[in-house]
């Protein structure tokens, strides 16, 4: 099997036309072209489209009218109340986007009182606590800083989740929507903290809080602040979106989505953790024996197929291309293999792009499917050598008390009808 | 001067805090801090904000309206009509965003008759010619191929212009903003003309054409054709946008924006050029001595200074972080240098992100204004050893009768007041 599938790989991307041109990829499958349909254009050609000051805002088809965040009224997690998280959660449609960045249209949601509208002119960034001056900076100031512009993944903790349920009845965009990409720009948060005279000597922990309703706040360590952590006041080339932090959002690297704290407002230096409710009550991890584990920060290296998954349907025998995404909150993705039997057997899948730190990358694996059943697997593994695990793997240790920070390989079972489902492994 | 410089990059870029909390980068200027001020929470952190529901499709803040596309209304080219280019070209707000990421909704637009509304089940793809087998290709069908996801630069060839005017009395956005980057997703043109059984002993060209009312045309050499080109369907990771030729762009990488044929209808594979009137007429650099350069495809290295620029104020003497992007048709960019005195000397940029092979790499440069008279330029270097050129390089060999392949090096004067204004050195 290693070998056809090498082939195939070896058709596709070698300059070399006699290879290619002897196997058709869909032979059979596409129309022939007759000399009319090359001179009979589409009613669209024979007029004047819409001029270019329609929308100096731009904005996609109306034919992708139906590729929006998806809110989850009819699929809350267990013990939630679907009401309460429609109203501060939207995923990101996954099984209709693809590659390493996320428009900001469809960047997932999380909140926990609703987007405040903030007008950048009034909001204030505050930086007290141990250093040598406590100051203020406005957004003009802001701007003058230098700037770093960074790929980072953003995933909630609580995506994909720990259900007892097997195979658990969720889609992709159900079970994967709380995740996105972004390009970000901004400002080291350890070149504020310097303005401000921060006391390294002293600090321990930087508390981050936001502008919103819930006051969020998170307890960050100080290894971290001075390494990677950015304050962020534009995403993907643009200011930052509302849902997303506007006019801005703290950036902690690799790091469950509720500590890049959002609509950032204050940041207080101190030698001990705040202990908040969204760090001590939430997002921690309740084990089996009763204990748990407090700030889980790092996110660990995962992977999803994203193309075939459940609900799709495959029509015919042949080629076709498996999709997905992975990514590592501890630096680059070095590898990703993909598996068509449940995990026997495993090749290597291609990645699209360079693989940048703590950012997504997409890959691709050519598939001739046979008709025969298939069940389909992804196993990222990154920079440091952390491989991701089974979901067997992650409940022997940890038990099914959290639903938060679960990397476990997803499995999606095609049926000899073509028919894709959720199976667990 | 340099050693002043090389200095101010350590500070900020260092973990060292000891170098840097000794001098404050805004000394005076930061306002002090009470603890009132911190205990006083803003009016938007004591209610709820709107709930995630009211934009499943995200939009940016209301505060950020006048971030738009710029309509050429009052600032045509020399020698044409207003009103016909104000319906067919928008420019890219460059001074309003940042980075190596173009938002899709403010990606520069040219059309030759306006943005046709097509219907992606309707819409094909023709491939004839030199071919084994002429194919007719859906969208579903073309889909279903490997893909590839790239970033690439599209630039108009007329952007920037070329005019005897000095200096030129133009802005930032009206004079670069017909450029925009992004990253594409689709599949390697070769794999669709393979797929086709295309005769490479006797393909010299492959003719592509847009399915718009002005059934935009172009040839592009064989070489190319099977080397990077691509067919994109997806644009920063959602459906191309409408502008851009949804459902289907030709990407020729490197090379001026029009021949990246919007609206892809049609590939016929020849053995001679079509000398489409936009390739003859039009887009070719008509010569000081009458003769003119045909097929002038490749987008030459190119750089310019997005902050400060004319129309810019500079209200303090201190610290200023110079912005800007640089981009090659012929690969990576290797170097960008700033000047601050008009070219007599020169000192390395630093490059944002990792430079990609025919992108946009944003670049940054720490400067202390210290009030005195300034010209600020920046020259970039591409992997391939070429330099960008002065203007006057550019005219002596070819003269000013094309307005079309600019790439000169831009200069921005700061007076004594901070007042900035275009000028040409």
């Amino acid at each position: 099997m290693k070998k056809e599938f090498s082939l195939e790989r070896r058709n596709f991307f070698s300059l070399s036309s006699k290879l290619a041109t002897g196997s058709l990829l869909f032979s059979g499958t596409v129309s022939s072209l007759s000399a009319n349909e090359i001179l009979t254009v589409p009613k669209w050609s024979r007029s004047l489209g819409r001029p270019t000051a329609v929308n100096l805002y731009g904005l996609p088809s109306p034919f992708e009218n139906d590729v929006v965040k998806e809110i989850r009224l009819n699929n809350a997690p267990e013990g939630y109340v679907s009401s309460s998280i429609a109203l501060t959660s939207a995923n990101s449609p996954i099984s209709k986007i693809r590659g390493s960045i996320t428009p900001n249209g469809l960047f997932f949601e999380r909140n926990h009182s609703g987007v405040p509208v903030i007008d950048p002119s009034q909001h204030k960034l505050l930086i007290h606590g141990l250093v040598t001056n406590n100051i203020t900076l406005t957004m003009d100031k802001i701007k003058r800083f230098p700037t770093i512009e960074k790929c980072y993944f953003v995933e909630c903790s609580g995506n994909t989740g720990i259900s007892k349920k097997s195979p658990p009845e969720k889609t992709l965009d159900s079970m994967y929507g709380l995740m996105s990409s972004a390009s970000w720009i901004g400002v080291k948060l350890s070149v504020l903290l310097e303005e401000a005279g921060i006391d390294l000597e002293k600090a321990k922990y930087v508390i981050a809080e936001g502008a919103d309703g819930a006051t969020m706040a998170r307890s960050i360590p100080i290894s971290r602040v001075m390494d990677d952590c950015m304050v962020a006041y534009m995403q993907n080339g643009e200011a930052i979106r509302p849902e997303q932090g506007y006019p801005l959002k703290l950036i902690v690297p690799g790091c469950e989505g509720n500590i890049n704290i959002k609509w950032l407002r204050r940041l207080e230096v101190t030698d001990t953790p705040l202990f908040a409710r969204d760090e001590v009550s939430k997002y921690s991890d309740l084990l089996a024996n009763g204990k748990a584990r407090q700030a889980t920060l790092i996110m660990d290296v995962k992977s999803v197929i994203t193309f075939p998954t459940a609900g799709d349907r495959l029509l015919e025998k042949g080629f076709y291309e498996i999709r997905g995404l992975a990514w590592s909150g501890r630096g680059k993705i070095s590898k990703v293999d993909v598996s068509l039997d449940g995990g026997h057997n495993w090749i290597t899948a291609r990645l699209n792009t360079d693989s940048l730190s703590k950012a997504f990358v997409s890959f691709t694996f050519d598939w001739n499917w046979d008709g025969r059943a298939a069940v389909l697997l992804s196993r990222a593994m990154d920079e440091q050598g952390e491989v991701q695990p089974y979901f067997r793997q992650i409940t022997k240790t940890r038990g099914f008390n959290s639903e938060s920070h679960n990397n476990a390989i997803q499995a999606w079972a095609v049926t000899t009808k073509g028919e894709v489902h959720n199976v667990r492994v």
